[in-house]
C-alpha cells in the first residue's frame, strides 16, 4: 500500500510566501558546552507539550512555524526554518519577528507532501539590517559618517564575495560599495544607498549571517487530506432499504440495499460515510428498544454488543450480507466519491467467540463469570469490556490482526469507539504499527470526556477526534472552542465537529426547531474543515428519550424506516442546504483549513462573526480566498446588527469597501470594516460571504 | 569552598505532610516500546517551559511537586513522587488529586538540602481504593455482595504476603479479610470493613499498586538560602563618611569610614549589603553631575566607568583604600550580621588596562577607534562595551578570573550590571563553572528588558532577578505580578524586588509623599521573600531629574553626604519602620517564602491584601505560620471597605472567628472571613496581620 512518493501533483513539497533561495547554515563555532546557544531560541511550534509526540499536519495544511529568539543588546537578528520534506526537498523560510513584546518569530508554509518531515530553526546576526538601522540614524545625524559608510562597504564586498550570489546581485553591490566609499558622493548619496529597498531585498533573500546558531532538528508528521478535510455522514446499514412488513416487523436493510442510498449521500456532498458496527450482534442479555433491559421478538439489538456464533470483529452481520457484498458496497462507494469508515467497538457480547476462546481478553471474578461493563451499582449486561492487562502480546496481536483484516478489505478510516476505556500505550502502538504498514489508514477517536484525556488521544496518534462542540451553542461559547481548536491544539489535535451522532440529541436541536438545523450544519461546514451529519438530521428528528440527550427510538436498538425522498419532494428536508455547503466548502480552499479561523466583534450576543482566509501563495488554487460566516445562533429570534470587521485579515484596508457574495443567497452587497445585518432565523440565519477579489 | 554535605541542622533532607514509607517501586513490565506508560504521566513540575534547563528552589523553600495523571476508564489511581536529596536520602510522597477536571496531582515538599536533588514520578492503579469504591456502592446496593467481598479478602491477602508490611497492619488485615470471608458476617459487617478509615489509612501508606508507570528520573537544582530569602541594602561605599570641606568640595568616603555605617544597617535588619563597583574610575571622558558630559574638577565620575591606570576589575579605587581595607570591611560587615554583594560591570572606560593590552576584547572601527557604547545615534563615551565574539576563550576566562579572584577575597554575592547585554550563553558557562568550585555564589540579574529575556536569563543560572515590581503599583498590577513570580516563573526565577535603585525613582514614589515610600517598603518586605531597598529611600530623597525617573544629583555621579542619625531623630527617618518589617520577616517564616502569597477580595479598588501561610509540616519551627496584610496602595487617601478573606488557606472554616495583631501596631481584633477595614495612608497606611493559632 505503501508508495514512495506521497507529495500530490503539485511541482512543490511546500507553498510558502516566505521561501528565499536554500544556502547551507555555517554554525557559529565556539561552543562552551552550554544548554544556550549564542542566539537564544526556543521552537514554539509546531510541536505537542513536553515534546514527547512528534506533531502533525495533514497534506495541503497551512503550518505555523514560531519561535522564540532574541540576542542580547540590540543588534538586528533573523531567524529561518529550514525544511526536509519526506523525498528530501530542502527549502529556507524567512520568519517574521511579530514585535509582540515577546520576542516571537513566525511564517506559515503549506506542507504538500505526507510523511516525516524534518525542520530545523536557525537563527543569526543580520549584520547588513544592524549595519542598516545604524547607518540610516548616523548619517542622516551627521555623526561617524565615515566609519558607517566603510562598514557598509565591507559588509557589501563580503556579499560581492559570495560565490553562489547571482551575478546581477553582485554588480549591484559592487557599484553600492563604490558609492559609499567614493569621496566624491556626498553622505545623501550615501544615504541613499543605505535606504534602498532593492539592496534590503537582497539581503532578505540572501542575507550575510554570523553567530549563527541552529536548533536541533525536529520532526512533523504530514498525514493525507482527508486526516484534516472532510465531510462526513453517517449511517445504519441495515436502515437503508430497511422495509415493513404489513405485520409491523421490519425487513433489515443489506449492504445491497444500502448501496442504493450511495447516491444520495454523495450528491448531498459528503466524503466520508460511516457505517456503525457491521458484525453479528450477540443474543445474550441483548438490549430490546429504548434500551429496555429485554429485547424483543424482531429487536435487532445493539451493533456495539459485538459477536455471536456467527463471528466476531471480522465477521459480517449475516443480515447485511456475505464478505463479498461488503467489498461490493466499498465498490460502490468509492464510484460515487465517497470512501467508507468502519467503527472499531473493542468489546464483546457474551456470544463473542473471544469468550470462549480467549477468556484471558476478559476480567474472570472469583464466582468464575466474566465482568460485564459497570458503572457501579449499575451493570451493562449485554457487553463484556476487554482487559488488555492479562494477555497484553496476546489481545494486541488479535486487535491489531482485526484492523489489518479490514484494511485488508479496502476500508481505510475507522472510527474507534470510547478509546478513552483502553490503554492509552495500546493506541499508541496499534495506530502507529498500522501506520508504518499503510500510512493511509485514519482513526477518529470517539471519546467524550475530559480535556486532557482527549488531547492525550490525539497526542498518541488518533487523526482525528470528536469534540465539545456538539455542546457548544452560544456566540462565546462557539467562539472559544473554534479559537482553542485552531490556535492552541492544532499541532495535534484535529477535532472531527459532529453535529449530531445516534447517541447525541442535544437540547438545541431538540428545542431549537428547524432554524437550529441550519445554523449548526452552516458552522459545523465552516468553521472547521471536518464535520459530520448523521442520518436524519436532514429530516429534523427532534424527539428525545425523555430526561436524555438522544433521540427517542435510538436507532441503536431498532431499524429505521426513513423517506427521505418524500421529505425532499416536501420541502421537509434540509438536504438541498446540506449540499450547498457542501459545494462551497469543495469550492472554498480557506474552509479546507483549521487553523485560519479569525473571530470579529458584534455588537449582538448572539451574531457570531468570523473569517477564514488564504493567502494566495499558501493556496492550491494560486488565489487567495476569503470566506466570512455571520450566523445568528438563537434559533428562536431575528437579530440585526452591526458587524466591526479587521479587514487586514484579507488585506483590505480598514475603510476601503469590497464586494462580498452570499454563497447561499446569491446576494452581493458592498462591505466595509462596519457593516449592518439583520438574520432571520426563520428565514435565513447565516450569512455565508465571498469576498470577491478586487480587480 | 565546597562540602560534602549543605543539610542544614534539620534532621531531614525534606519536610513533608504527604510522606509515606519508602518502598521500591516495581514497574509494570510489558513495554510495547511506546512513548506512553502504562498510566499516562506527565510532570508538570517542577519545570523550566521545555525541558532544557534544570528547575531549582533554594534550601527551605516549599516546591510543589504536580503532574497529570489518569488512565483509561473509571478505575482508581495514585500518584507518587520519589525524592532523592544530595547527600542520598530517599523519601516517597503521596500527591493529591486536586480534581480540577485536568486530571492535576499535587503535593508540596519543603526541601531542605543544598545541592542537585533527583525526583520521580510514579503512578500506579490503586486496586484497594477502586475495590472500596465499588465495593462500597455495590455491597450497599445489594449486587454482587459475595464477588466484592471475596475481591476484598484477596486484595488483604495480597497486602499481608507484604513482608515489609509490619505485623499489627498484617494482623488488622488478616482480620478484616476473615470479616469478609465470614459466612455469618452479615453485609452491614462487610461494608464496616469497606467504610473503615484505618483500612483505607493503611493503604494511603502503603498503597497496593499495580500497572505502576515510572517517569524519568529529573533534577532539580537547590540552592543556599540566601539565593531566595533577603532584605538588601545598597549603598555607594564613597558617600559613606564622606565629608563636605569648607570650600564645597567633598572628601570621599573610604572602606574604613563606611565600615561606621554597618552597625545602623545592620540594625535595620539588613541581610546583605550590595556596593556599587569598588574599581578604578576612568578620567577620559568622565561624566559630570547630573550625567552632564564634562566632569568639573573634583566630579568623581560614575563607578560604571571601570577602570583606569590603578587597574581594572580586579582593583579597588584608591580613595576607597587597600585591598587590605577592603577584607576588613568584608570582616567588620560579617561580624554585623550582613553579606556583601559586590556589582559586576562588564565594561570599561576608555582608560581600563584591558583596552591597551587586549583590544580583541572590544569592536575596533574602520578608522582604528574603539567603538563606545551607544544607541545610535547616541553614543556613551565615557564606557567601551566588550565584545566576546572577536576572543571567547580569552575574554570569558578573564571574567572568571575576575569572579575568582573576588570569590578569593570572600566575596559570595554578585550582582550583575545589565546581564541582558552581554551573550546569554556565556551567562550559563559563567555561573555554571563558579558554582562548580563554589555552588554557595549566588548572581543577581540587573536586567529591566523584555520577558522573555529576563526569564531567559534566570533560567540559564541567574540565581535572582530585578524584577517590573518597580513599575507595579496598583493593586491589579501587585496581584498580577506577585501571582506570577510565585505561580507561572518560580521554579527557575526569583524576583528581589527592590523599592528603588540609584537609578529609578518612580513617579510613584516621587508624587506619593511619605506614605508611598511606607505602602512600597511594606509589600516589598511582605509580599517576596528578597527584597531591596537603595540607601536613601529612608530619608524619603523624592525629587528626580526633571523629565526622568531617576533622582536628581544621581550618586553615580557624586558623593552624597547624608545625616542618617539626624533624620531619624527628628522624626524624618523611615528607618524604624525598615527595621519593623525587618524584624517581621525574621520572625514569620511564611514571609521566607515566595510561592505561598494567596491573593484574597475588598471591595475597594485600592486596597490589596494577600496572605502567606506555611503550614505547620512544612515549617522550619514545626508550627504554622499565616500573615495576612492588608494595603492601601493610593497614598494619598483614607480607605475603608470590607475585605473577603478565602480562610480555609490557613484552616478556618468560613464564617469561623480567629485572632489577628497588627504587627506593626500590635492591635489585636477577632476576625472571620468578612471584615472592616479603614487605612489611612497618612498614617498606617499597611496592616500586617499575623494569624494567631487557636488553642
Amino acid at each position: 500500500m505503501a508508495t514512495a512518493s506521497r507529495r500530490r501533483s503539485t511541482s512543490r513539497a511546500w507553498r510558502s510566501a516566505s521561501a528565499i533561495p536554500v544556502r547551507p547554515a555555517v554554525p557559529w563555532p565556539p561552543s562552551p558546552g552550554t544548554v544556550t546557544g549564542r542566539i537564544p531560541l526556543t521552537p514554539l511550534g509546531p510541536s505537542v507539550p513536553l515534546d514527547r509526540y512528534r506533531p502533525k499536519a495533514f497534506d495541503g495544511e497551512v503550518v505555523p512555524f514560531r519561535a522564540t529568539a532574541f540576542r542580547e543588546g540590540h543588534d538586528v537578528i533573523g531567524v529561518h526554518v529550514r525544511l526536509f520534506s519526506p523525498s528530501g526537498d530542502e527549502s529556507l523560510h524567512r520568519l517574521t519577528p511579530l514585535h509582540d513584546g515577546l520576542d516571537t518569530w513566525r511564517t506559515e508554509i503549506a506542507l504538500c507532501e505526507q510523511g516525516v518531515w524534518r525542520f530545523r530553526f536557525e537563527a543569526f546576526a543580520d549584520d547588513v539590517a544592524t549595519w542598516r538601522h545604524a547607518a540610516d540614524l548616523k548619517i542622516a545625524a551627521g555623526v561617524d559618517t565615515a566609519v558607517m559608510r566603510e562598514l557598509g562597504a565591507r559588509l557589501f564586498d563580503l556579499a560581492t564575495a559570495e560565490k553562489s550570489r547571482p551575478a546581477p546581485e553582485r554588480a549591484a553591490l559592487t557599484a553600492a560599495a563604490r558609492v559609499l566609499r567614493d569621496a566624491d558622493a556626498d553622505d545623501a548619496a550615501a544615504l541613499d544607498v543605505v535606504r534602498d529597498p532593492e539592496i534590503a531585498a537582497l539581503f532578505v533573500q540572501r542575507p550575510l549571517t554570523s553567530l549563527m546558531t541552529l536548533e536541533d532538528e525536529r520532526e512533523l508528521l504530514v498525514e493525507r487530506e482527508r486526516a484534516g478535510v472532510g465531510a462526513w455522514y453517517e449511517f445504519f446499514p441495515r436502515s437503508e432499504g430497511a422495509r415493513r412488513r404489513k405485520d409491523g416487523t421490519v425487513v433489515s436493510g443489506t449492504f445491497r440495499t444500502a448501496a442504493k442510498r450511495l447516491p444520495a449521500v454523495a450528491a448531498m456532498g459528503f466524503d466520508v460515510l460511516y457505517l456503525v458496527p457491521i458484525h453479528p450482534i450477540g443474543t445474550t442479555n441483548r438490549k430490546g428498544r429504548n434500551n429496555t433491559l429485554e429485547a424483543l421478538p424482531g429487536d435487532p439489538g445493539s451493533p456495539y454488543a459485538i459477536g455471536a456464533a456467527d463471528g466476531g470483529h471480522d465477521a459480517i452481520h449475516p443480515d447485511l450480507g456475505t464478505p463479498d457484498d461488503f467489498r461490493a458496497f466499498l465498490r460502490a462507494a468509492q464510484r460515487n466519491g465517497l470512501e467508507v469508515a468502519l467503527d472499531i467497538a473493542l468489546q464483546a457480547s457474551p456470544d463473542h467467540p473471544w469468550v470462549t476462546e480467549h477468556p484471558e481478553w476478559f476480567t474472570t471474578l472469583p464466582d468464575g463469570t466474566i465482568a460485564y461493563a459497570e458503572n457501579p451499582p449499575k451493570k451493562y449486561q449485554d457487553i463484556y469490556p476487554l482487559n488488555f492487562d492479562n494477555d497484553p502480546e496476546g489481545s494486541y496481536a488479535e486487535m491489531l490482526r482485526i484492523i489489518r483484516y479490514w484494511v485488508a478489505q479496502g476500508v481505510r478510516i475507522f472510527r474507534v469507539d470510547n478509546p478513552h476505556t483502553k490503554p492509552l500505550q495500546f493506541w499508541e502502538w496499534l495506530i502507529a504499527t498500522v501506520n508504518v504498514d499503510d500510512p493511509e489508514v485514519i482513526f477518529l477517536a470517539e471519546a467524550f470526556t475530559r480535556p486532557r484525556v482527549m488531547q492525550a488521544l490525539a497526542q498518541v496518534g488518533f487523526q482525528q477526534s470528536y469534540s465539545y462542540f456538539t455542546w457548544r451553542n452560544t456566540k462565546s461559547e462557539l467562539e472559544e472552542f473554534f479559537t482553542s481548536v485552531a490556535h492552541e491544539t492544532a499541532d495535534y489535535m484535529r477535532p472531527n465537529v459532529f453535529v449530531n451522532t445516534h447517541d447525541i440529541l442535544t437540547e438545541y436541536l431538540q428545542f431549537g426547531g428547524r432554524p437550529a438545523y441550519k445554523i449548526r450544519a452552516a458552522i459545523a461546514a465552516t468553521a472547521a474543515p471536518t464535520y459530520g451529519v448523521y442520518a436524519g438530521y436532514e429530516l429534523y428528528e427532534n424527539v428525545a428519550r425523555p430526561g436524555s440527550e438522544e433521540n427517542i427510538d435510538n436507532e441503536k436498538y431498532e431499524f429505521k424506516v426513513r423517506d427521505w425522498a418524500g421529505a425532499e419532494a416536501s420541502g421537509d428536508s434540509l438536504a438541498p442546504y446540506l449540499r450547498r455547503l457542501n459545494e462551497i466548502r469543495r469550492a472554498h480552499p480557506a474552509l479546507g483549513q483549521l487553523r485560519n479561523i479569525h473571530v470579529h466583534w458584534s455588537d449582538d450576543d448572539a451574531i457570531l462573526v468570523y473569517s477564514k482566509h488564504l493567502q494566495a501563495d499558501l493556496s492550491p488554487t494560486g488565489r487567495a480566498d476569503t470566506i466570512i460566516v455571520v450566523a445568528n445562533v438563537d434559533p428562536h429570534s431575528v437579530r440585526q446588527t452591526t458587524v466591526h470587521l479587521d479587514t487586514r485579515v484579507w488585506g483590505v484596508e480598514p475603510g476601503d469597501p469590497f464586494e462580498v457574495e452570499d454563497l447561499v443567497t446569491g446576494q452581493v452587497w458592498t462591505w466595509t470594516d462596519h457593516d449592518f445585518v439583520r438574520l432571520d432565523a426563520f428565514d435565513e440565519p447565516v450569512h455565508i460571504l465571498h469576498v470577491r477579489e478586487s480587480r
